[in-house]
């Protein structure tokens, strides 16, 4: 029989990932502050809960995915928290992208209630959600990983155990340096060669089949010079992301000064009223210092 | 018959070009300052000459392949240069990386003597040129590209025609800029992993298949993680590649504000002697900053 799973965080992201696992025939109880995706997902057949804790009390194993560390602190270990309403040998699989650091003090206060934690942050936005064909880095014990491997395979595709607890969301940030800078990249470069009248669509053809090809390119090219900045995955979050880069750095004694330019960059973006576009949209930041559009007319003014 | 190619600039990447323009059966006539490699050519059946003007007098299309806008300049504008030898209906194809400003300066000049030149550098480096599968960005008259297509054939695989006179270039300047970025994202990526105590391995296993993924990984992924800086590309010439890029910003009033701190950190690993080692020991600076090494033992002292 399979483990009754709880679902504590029901947005973009959170909203696919337990739909597909009630389609994948897990019953599930699930909690959310707001209560329209509950509704939602009642109607597919999961159980509301009025708390965290009631959501512990009633599954084997919850998974959280929440957006920052505070939240996935106050729901696991805060009043009416899953700890609060976890069984011995329990099981929290956290899969939103908090700081290595909060990762390892949950897992802590989890293990001397002997409940497992497992931290499992995911890459590859909502189209991976609804698709079930995230990345997922998993950091905790390895024998809890396996053991949630079956509810893994239902959300995501490349499934890597990367060590012990926190190793997960040191990845993540990694993974969130490598997509910002690289989104930066392709933005500095679009646009200097838009102001130098080069044809965008032939430029992505000569340098997306060579050195400088990547999966950011491929996915998010065609939008980025459709000039179509809907999330995707918004700025505002990947904001927060670099900022967990770059406090890990910080407490690490490793300096990161591109990750720290481009977290600037995020802060600008956010400033600007930009922070629920998709986190491509940082090329608008230097459309507007160069004075040009990607699209349509060359000049903004 | 088959034209008569000139070929001028023997370096790392020049030798096998005009090594594989020889094995298709290109009658070539070479010239470099240096003689051993005309001497090595001329054993597989090229001939030396003199000068660049003898090589324009000898042969019907030239292609140069140097180190910086200057020796280009030197090279077809100066004395006993190209220009000086040419006949009407000349073709000069100048695969070197050169700043799209000296590139139209190169072909008005050659216009007014009724001569064609096309800007087509190339990426893929010493690898590529050797397999004959550069990428090549081409700009200049689309009659005079599709003229050459042939020898474009023997020397790369992605050959895109992007617009009028210094648009290769500047497609080139774009790739540049892309490519530096990809290689300091990692190494941030990396030697923050690294001192957090990921297995670097997982950690790109983990990130590869996903968002993060690029060609820069697969291609340069393994060597940096087994710390061999053997070029490959050298940091002294992205170094310069990026100057090329900034100074074209600054023409057209595009800022590039993290190309430019890439930039820097590219001056200073020159700086620390390491020009001549390949471009991705960017990360050597990275790993300095933070006193960990990513392979071998972990702290530097």
């Amino acid at each position: 029989m399979k483990e009754r799973v709880g679902f504590i965080g029901l947005g973009t992201m959170g909203k696919p990932m337990a739909t597909n696992l009630i389609k994948a025939g897990y019953p599930m109880v699930v909690y959310n502050r707001s209560k329209g995706p509950v509704k939602e997902l009642e109607a597919l057949g999961a159980r509301g809960a009025e708390s965290s804790l009631e959501v512990a009390e009633k599954t084997d194993l919850a998974v959280t995915m929440l957006p920052d560390s505070p939240d996935v602190i106050q729901v696991v270990l805060g009043a009416e928290g899953v700890l609060e309403g976890a069984r011995n040998g329990y099981t929290i699989i956290d899969m939103s992208t908090i700081s290595p650091v909060a990762a390892q003090k949950i897992a802590k206060k989890a293990s001397a209630k002997e409940v497992n934690f497992l931290d499992a942050p995911v890459s590859g936005g909502q189209k991976g959600a609804i698709e079930g064909s995230l990345s997922i880095m998993v950091g905790g014990e390895r024998t809890v990983f396996e053991k949630c491997m079956d509810i893994f395979k239902v959300l995501g595709k490349n499934i890597v155990y990367v060590g012990v607890t926190g190793m997960g969301q040191t990845a993540k940030a990694c993974n969130q340096i490598v997509v910002a800078l690289t989104l930066e990249a392709w933005g500095e470069a679009l646009v200097l060669a838009r102001k130098a009248g080069l044809d965008l669509n032939l430029l992505v053809k000569a340098l997306g089949g060579g050195f400088a090809g990547s999966r950011v390119l491929d996915v998010r090219g065609p939008h980025i010079l459709a000039g179509d900045f809907q999330p995707g995955f918004k700025a505002r979050l990947h904001h927060k992301d670099l900022r967990i880069a770059l406090e890990t750095g910080d407490a690490l004694g490793v300096a990161l000064p591109v990750t720290s330019l481009v977290h600037q960059m995020y802060g600008a973006l956010k400033a600007a009223g930009k922070g629920d576009l998709d986190h491509s949209a940082i090329v608008t930041l230097l459309e507007d210092l160069a004075q040009v559009r990607l699209t349509g007319s060359r000049r903004t003014s």
